[in-house]
């Protein structure tokens, strides 16, 4: 049998807690690692570096280094929050440049089967922001997926009666798709969304 | 624009520096450790662990943490050795148990137009073990590359005047393969090798 040494054995299961990362990437990135211990050892540093100055913003609740975020202090419309499940999910929104108000991470979706509930997300955390007033429009851009949808569904019913419009970003075709194969649900929605030309 | 933490921004750089790891994946883990931190300490801590303690083995420039390392030291066939380009690959040869003897790692393959000479080998170590006697059969298992091939030529002509016998990797068709899908110089070969049954 092979017979890794015991610093080795720990790296490769560090290394396979990754996402998609399993034991070949794991000896792959580790070989890769062990050749350039110097890059090895910059991650390293990188990695304790990020691990003690990012914190969650105490408005938004997505990731800074300084508290609050720039993205809450930077002139931006007060008057529309998106609301998304994680801070990569606000990159996404953020790199469109289509969307200039706040955010607000909720750090997860609703998911009752893996014990995720309403008061394990950051969602009292916005009510109270929405209850400072000053908000008009809340866009729930939560995944589309069965907890995302859920999560969606959840918070329009709570924020609608505070008087704020609650919008969802819109279901259609992907850009540069081929009609032939996108699934059937999507074409649906995207017929049902239909705009005139 | 998206603006990053400077912490976050040396993170993904360091990430984007490993094998197969873009900058869609690189957001993708530095995400995954910021959600987790003690994953990212343990990550940071087991990196540093290893290479402080990792080195080469002074024998078959293997990695190793004691040296000589424990296939060096272990009760093998001192008669074989089997030559590898990087320790992964020695593992590779290992995983087989059909191999008993010891190995040598290069440490890289000839490659004249990236400035990799013979120098730059243990090709000169490869040499020292073989005179020290003892040794009848070397097992060329250099990667099946433009590279690998220059490096088993030149170390074949090196070693057979030894009086050393010098054989390499069997080329044919890998298990499980349909025929139909094999490229023609691997099928050419595959039968220009061909056994009785």
């Amino acid at each position: 049998m092979v017979h890794f040494s015991n610093s080795l054995t720990k790296l490769l299961a560090e290394l396979q807690k990754l996402p998609g990362v399993g034991e070949k990437t794991a000896l792959r990135l580790a070989f890769h690692l062990l050749k350039s211990p110097e890059n090895a050892n910059a991650l390293a540093e990188s990695l304790q570096d990020v691990t003690s100055r990012v914190r969650f913003c105490s408005v938004c609740f997505g990731i800074t280094e300084e508290d609050p975020c720039w993205l809450c202090t930077a002139e931006r419309d007060d008057s529309a929050i998106c609301v998304v499940e994680e801070p990569q999910d606000l990159l996404a929104v953020e790199r469109t440049r289509a969307f200039r108000g706040r955010y607000h991470v909720l750090q997860g979706a609703l998911s009752p089967l893996n014990g995720i509930t309403p008061s394990q997300l950051r969602i009292a955390e916005l009510i109270k922001r929405l209850e400072g007033g000053g908000v008009r429009e809340v866009v729930l851009a939560t995944n589309f997926t069965v907890e995302g949808e859920a999560t969606a569904l959840y918070l329009a019913r709570l924020i609608k009666p505070l008087g704020i419009r609650v919008t969802r970003l819109a279901h259609g075709i992907p850009l540069g798709s081929d009609l032939e194969y996108v699934d059937a649900a999507t074409v649906q929605r995207a017929l049902e969304g239909r705009s005139e030309v």
